[in-house]
């Protein structure tokens, strides 16, 4: 098979790196064209030094002659290059939220813009490959999902998909420093963060949207009522979720073997999924740091029967930019795991 | 008044380190003997160099002629020494858990270890001055609470003394690594901890049983069903709680101002005191580092109707040392705030 | 003695909100009035929640019903404003370098803007009490050491003064992030410092224009030739500097005794200097942080006959707002540790 | 080709499990035994869950059905089994000092023991490809070079070579926390090391003894006077090293130019060398994250006439698993760069 032709749009922020980093390292990709406005006529190492070896120059505009467009802009600002993008034939992965969400109206209630492509929305398929992926495999357009929802969507997907809790879900996530992108803030300066640990986003998180969205398809029971919450920890890269449910009165659920009960059903869920691991001890962010892999964990609260799942994974990776490229190898027919197969580094 | 005459049992921990600071700090207290076994004989200052200017040598014994005694030992471990303590007249601040809890039976299920001084508990005062206040400056013997049981127990005692919220309580507290004290292992070696979050303790961590029980006194409705799972976090010092629970169905918990009123609840039932700030914005633990304050946020989730409450502590200052120095100010009739009044240290 | 009025001017960078901090805790200060242009109207709380306590609103220009203000502003700024504030009787601590230098060609050079009153640099103190206790005492103005520089010059003072050295010295610092302030930049965004270590002003950095001037004042051997490198590592505060400089063919330095020998002309040194202690074993920065101490510790690289020495700092305190403190404390006659008898936090 | 057999002794170790990630992602290589005595018979993977993948079961002693034995030993305990796995005809990189120096008073001097393999010392190579390739490729027995020796060997290796500096030099190396291996000691334990900066090692470090041989053995003029001072600085991995040394009296070495002259000279150097890149800008330890690369910046404090050079590496790659591979590649005539192609993760 000839190499796949790929371009980065937008490849001066965490995930744009990250993505050139692995698909310079993909055997079966060749990274054709990056563009980032601000920094266009700047070589791509002198920015990021680790990515020297690419020797790419950054360009204003993408060159159209690639087979796949990643972009990652951000969020209103992708739908308006991708329509055009799609439209010269170009598959497209978008990593913003631009095409998350099915609901058009969610996008004025929780990113504060009208979508100007909102046929665009249905065609669009959520790239979370353990949950669609034999839509992603015929899609011309995937919308990659946040980090956060990402880590929360696989850590629940099985409790909810088998019946196996009640409504109300409370999802505590934290997440590295690098999540929040390599735009200048208070937030993200050095020493506001480090050596602290603060909640956010407690009026809702954008992620929630999509969490709802991706839960809700799964659930047959009543409507979800889900409480998200992330945090901040002073690390660079990670994200940890910790996922509380009361678990059903079910004779299935009660007794002193439902944890292995449930750890079956989980690790028969993904047992398709090279991905995804079911853990046997709580796992911690740096077992899956510069990896693809997402680590659950599925216990039991034995005296209040509240179902705790602990999942794990690399913001920038499972999170984002490894996420694209499973996503891309399944558009291409390529085995899921090509250029992916790095363990995590540790410690 | 003349100066109190202290002891401290283990200085060479974590937490009897920065009770020496505080003490030696502290306008009315003379600070006269610390012990520590393994080092005995060794110079203070040469164990922790930050307390070379107390010039105190650690010894084997303390010395008796004090006035009262902090007890730094770890569990099953006070409990061997506190009543004799006690019988040579002098007053007792404890930090391990050795008498917190009331119900004898706990100790054999959560420590595994058969309490010998059953009779001690009733007297001993739970040493949280925000509900204890009153008792505590009449105590013989006070139980420093445990840090994390500090940071839950403060975040939720409105919501149940004034009946807020139903029985379901998840407490996901986020700890620096100091709380795992200064005794070696790899849950406390650099490169295992740096850059990662976990969650451990999953099968129940000790600190529940203190919860329940100081939680539980302060309920009158149905039991409650606590739900609380430890984090570990990459930062040497603070606790962040974030605390869930449904709202009751009220009148007055509904609407769009059930924030404000929750605030003025959370405000009202500190009042008096000194050291719990409820703040106006969700707090950082960076924002307690070094002081004996409690940041408390408390909020509501308005979509799903869930009580959400951030609290911050100094795990060992407000979760340890700290309010150990506070009891003492109660125990000895000075200001709660004496010797306590240094503001945290930012950033 | 009555309290003495103090105001700070640009109160809104790590340095003028750790004078506050200081202030507030100090018995003999009432701080009177705190300005910062961009943040005026906000209370000093809402900025820096650690500091509520001083119930101050941040104003636009400072109350000149004070007896002394600190300039916290960034050089450049502080010179257009000084000569003000000592016309109106004020006693002023500039913390900035507009005033540290005696060259006023040395402005030109360093830091690319012409002095625009130069007759004041020769009235105006540098800050080193060390070094210059006594003309502090009777100063109208003070220029505050820059951070890096009080690490140098207190860890070589001593052996350049006492003529212990050749002239080659090569200074290499570390510092934390706090250092470079709170302006938003890609140099202190936390994904790109955390878990790296750099150097960086390689051309020649600013602060070794008064490491030369005040080494080269305690020098009487041949010219100077200050090699000094600093580099940022990921922490937020604290500076260790490690001194190097080939000691002089003397028979004093010679021998298994060149050591304690050393050891002794530095404690000598410094023994009218409550806040400099000579360690018995190499110091960490950790040993400082909170402090105004300054840990040195000399010592000699045997084989090859150099000299070497560490240094320790809290680049904020003694590197900043503490030695501000201190020369306020001799300025206005106070015992020089007053207000800064805290102990270092450690962990 | 045929696949290389490889085992591993002592796996248990930082740097053992970090060959262990390299090896099995080599395409080259099948890894066939590891062995850790006291963790023998448990999964590779439950002591490092990142090296679940390799299903491998760690074993009490050696599989010697293999080409290839990477020996992890602590120094001392290698030398006591290297000699009979050279008898078993199996080729040998071995990462402790055992057969590093030349000289085999030095272990007495350094090490504290007496080497019981002498006749060994000759045929070792010293595993520095940059400056042994040829001899590697011959090797039976490669003695890895230590973490700090690779950082400032690489740094000074051109400018004495070329004669470019006087004999005095002085290097001051900052490493991360892995460096000081798995083992537990206060020195490692978090809350000690975190937030901290300090130097160690000042009576002299072990390394000190290679780098004099390596440096040494490139030198024509007068002895070299080595000064090398190691810190420990808060973060994973990485070391920065910092040489500083008097440029000689040269014409060459004269004027504005010389920066570009020691630039030239220095990529001259290394232009075979596919894991060092001399850099444009002062690299940080991060931008050789998880990468083989040695980044090098050789500039001139042009007033004092001194050359320093910066270098970074990742202690636990370069300075140790990876460099341990491209030592294996060079001996079984593989292309140096094979299985190591991975770019640095960022941030």
């Amino acid at each position: 098979m000839s190499q796949i032709k790929a371009g980065i749009i937008n490849v001066t922020g965490y995930i744009g790196a990250e993505i050139a980093r692995l698909l310079y390292q993909h055997p079966q990709v060749y990274l054709q064209s990056v563009t980032g406005r601000s920094l266009a006529g700047q070589r791509l190492g002198e920015v990021f030094p680790n990515l020297k070896k690419t020797r790419l120059t950054i360009e204003t505009d993408i060159d159209k002659n690639i087979d796949i467009a990643f972009v990652a802009m951000p969020h209103k600002a992708s739908v308006s290059i991708v329509p055009d993008l799609l439209k010269s034939g170009l598959r497209v992965i978008d990593v913003s939220a631009d095409f998350r969400l099915k609901d058009v109206s969610e996008y004025t209630r929780w990113y504060g813009f009208e979508h100007t492509s909102p046929e665009l929305l249905d065609n669009a398929i959520y790239g979370l490959p353990e949950l669609h992926r034999s839509d992603i495999t015929s899609a011309l357009l995937v919308a990659n999902p946040g980090c956060y929802s990402t880590s929360a969507i696989l850590a629940m997907a099985p409790a909810i998909k088998e019946g196996l809790i009640n409504s109300d879900i409370i999802i505590d996530s934290k997440s590295g420093v690098s999540g929040a992108g390599r735009t200048l803030s208070l937030t993200n300066h050095y020493s506001e963060v480090n050596e602290s640990v603060s909640a956010y986003a407690l009026g809702g998180h954008r992620h929630q949207a999509e969490i709802n969205q991706e839960l809700g398809l799964l659930n047959t029971g009543s409507p979800l009522a889900i409480t998200f919450v992330p945090h901040l920890v002073p690390m660079t890269r990670g994200i940890l979720s910790s996922c509380y449910a009361k678990l059903k009165n079910n004779k299935q659920l009660q007794g002193s073997r439902v944890i292995d009960e449930i750890r079956k059903i989980y690790a028969d869920y993904y047992k398709d999924s090279p991905f995804v691991e079911i853990t046997e001890n709580p796992p911690k962010t740096k077992h899956a740091m510069g990896s693809n892999f997402c680590l659950i964990y599925p216990t039991v609260d034995i005296i209040n029967g509240n179902l705790v799942v602990i999942s794990c994974i690399d913001n920038l990776v499972k999170g984002g930019a490894g996420q694209a490229v499973q996503n891309m190898n399944l558009m291409f027919g390529l085995p899921e795991t090509t250029g992916l197969e790095t363990l995590a580094i540790y410690p």
